[in-house]
Formats: structure tokens, sequence, C-alpha cells
């Protein structure tokens, strides 16, 4: 495993679950949503169909809250056979609107590593989800000032990568990615010859698990973002 | 009136309702939705309610689709006093669904106009929206490689375009909008400098209207799109 990060010029950072919280309040608002439905259907089985009703509608809906929403409204009343009540439908409504305007929290060591490599380093925010929600984010984490550039791609996929690279004109070779999903803030950027570092966070959503027998591609793996700086001049 | 577009050396392009049918669909979804809810109160009233609605959720959920749909469910509950039916909510999620994945239609003259423009001047589309819906639809039309930049804005105000142009490197003096909204395509540009030709369509969103005396700018409006090329050469 390379750990000479000498020639790099850029970092990316991934925004959800590396440099504040976000699966949390889906696992608190997926555990509410059980909990309505248990009249109905097992937690576990509420569980499970909601994740595959969320796999079934990403092509139309792409990431984010909003999908989210319409996914547990559409399973209640799948799950319900069109039993649940109105009164239901409308505690969804309100669960995923506290979702949007949940208060922002930063995760350990982001601001001291951020302090420590900026004027250094071509400093990004490369997101997926949805734009209004990540702007509203950027703007609510004070961290701003940090980047040069900031890029809601409306997915993390191999050419989504290649492409932005490419427009900003950034070396892939000189680039490193930092985030806390291997599939779609590691294993991509290594496919095309960049470099990127894993910060796990505790919980990581089922459609972001890979299969370890996946990948063999060596990368560095770091308990805490602010270890980073041992890395990096 | 300057007509003199010879310094332009930019053209951005809105895309909903500019190049391609978009508010025919919304109109065409509050109308069954006003039918759905017609138990309950009037079309009249059932379409003003959305209206507020939508403005209502306009920050929490920005521009699109998922949104539209998100304000239509929490009308229903509202207009009705929760006494909807579940089968109406299945239902509202079928239409939005149904207005995602719907057949683009190229407006008239697009492609014309396009092909007119290639290669004299730097070609953009600046629209609004939702992410993915915005790159769905840009794919299924065909149009993309007359494009040099594609870019979703969360917000189409002056701040916005603004940080675009200066982003792309683009002099405020030579740039060109063409759009169908006054408040979004044409205002904001003029306000900061820069050109805008209105190219109204036959419908046009309520939150898009402004009150002609809030403007007294003078700009060019084209009944159809491909008159374009009589002003640019």
């Amino acid at each position: 495993m390379d750990l000479d990060f000498s020639n790099i010029t850029a970092i990316g950072f991934d925004a959800d679950d590396t440099l504040w919280v976000n699966e949390t309040y889906f696992r608190q608002a997926e555990d509410e949503f059980a909990g309505l439905l248990e009249d109905f259907e097992t937690r576990n089985k509420v569980d499970q169909e909601l994740f595959k009703k969320e796999m079934d509608n990403l092509e139309l809906y792409g990431y984010g809250i909003k999908g989210f929403m319409l996914s547990m409204i559409e399973s209640a009343l799948e799950l319900s056979d069109h039993r649940v009540s109105t009164r239901t439908i409308g505690r969804i409504l309100e669960i995923g609107k506290e979702m949007i305007s949940h208060r922002l929290e930063l995760l350990d060591g982001v601001e001291e590593v951020l302090r420590g490599l900026n004027g250094k380093y071509r400093l990004l925010v490369l997101t997926k989800g949805d734009l209004l929600d990540q702007e509203r984010k950027l703007e609510k984490s004070g961290l701003m000032d940090y980047f040069h550039h900031v890029e809601v791609l409306s997915d993390k996929k191999e050419i989504n990568y290649s492409r932005l690279l490419e427009h900003l004109e950034i070396p892939v070779s000189e680039f490193l990615m930092v985030g806390n999903s291997l599939k779609s803030d590691v294993l991509p950027l290594l496919n095309i010859g960049a470099r990127a570092v894993h910060v796990p966070f505790h919980t990581t959503w089922a459609h972001e698990e890979v299969d370890p027998a996946q990948h063999n591609n060596s990368h560095l793996t770091l308990n805490r973002l602010s270890d980073l700086l041992n890395y990096l001049h």
C-alpha cells in the first residue's frame, strides 16, 4: 500500500457522515417508521420492505430525504394493504421535514483537519444527494470558506469522478478522496487511478455496503479523520 | 432597447419550457389532483391550497417533482381533514412517478437554433430543479453534444448567476440568457448587467409570474425560439 501522498495537490471530501452526521437521522426515522407500522408487520419486515422500496425507486428518485419520504409513504400503503391511517401518512411527512431541518452536527476533528490542510491543497466537497439539501447543510456547517469547489453529484461512480476531475483540470494522480463509503468514496477512485482514504462512520446504509471479496485494492483506513494530518504535510 | 448582440460570446439556455415541455405536465397533474379531491373541496379551492402548500414548502423542498408530490399529499390530508382515502394517496404517488418518467418533448425550433449557434458561441444549459431529473431530461433530449457546460442551480437569483459566470470565467457583458421565465431567466440577468431574451411558453407557473410594474428594464421578447437566429450571427 502506497502511503506516500507527497504528489497530492487536491483533496476531495465526502460530506454526509464524513464531515457531519447524516445516516444516524435516517436510522432514527426508520425506527420510528417501523413503530408506526407495527400493527401490520414486524419491525424487521418493515425495515426490509422499506429498503427494497428505496432500491426500486432509486433510479426514479435518486438520493436524498424527499425520495426517502416518498418511499416511506409507498411502503406504508403496501405493507398495510392500504389500511394505514392518514394520520400516519401525515406523521411520515413530519418525520421527513424534521430530517431536512435538523440541526447540523459536525464530526470530530473536521475543523482541525480543514484548518491544517488549508492553503496547502485545493480542497473540494464532493457529495451526492439532493442539491438544495446539500447546499443548505454546507451553509449551516460554516465550513464553506475552506473549500475551493463544491460539487453535488447525482451519483458517485467512476464516470462521475472522471468527468469532474477533467472539468476541474485536476490530474487523477494528484487527487485524494476522503470519505466514509468504500463503495462511493474509495473504490471508484482507486479504479480510475486516484487515491482514497476510508474513514468509516459507525453506521453504513445497506446500499453503500460492499462485499469485501469484491475489492482487493489496498487503501488506507483511518479511525479518526484527524489522523489524516499524519499523512499529509 | 439595445439589440446589438455582437459582443456576446456565451449563451445560456433555460431548459424546462424553453428547450422542452414541462409546465404542461404539472398543469395536467394539478387537474387530476383537483379531481381526486372534489368530494372535499371545489377545484378552484384545491388549486389555490396546493399552490399555497408548494410555496410554504419551497424553502424546505426546493423545485422539482418530488417536492410537488409531497405537497400534493400534504394538501390532500389537510383539504380532506384526513378523510382522503389511502388509495388516493397511492394515486398521487403514481401521478408523480408518471411525471418523472414522462417522454421528453422538445419544443419547436430547438434543434435548429442549437445547430445554428453551434461552434460560434459557448452554449450552456442553466436550469433549476432536481439534479437527477434535469440530468435525465438532458440525456433523453439528445442535445448534450451542443452544450459546453450544464449547471443545475438550486435557485436562479442574481447571486446564483453572478457566482456561476465568475466560476466559468464568462464576462457578464458577453453573456446572453434565453428562457421562458421573466422572473428567473430575464430580470436577474438584466440586473447584473448581462443580456437576456424572453421566449414565453403558453403557460407559466404562478410562482414564476412577475408584476409588469416591477420591471422596467427593456428586453427582447420572441414568439418563437427560432427567431433568435435573426439576432445572432
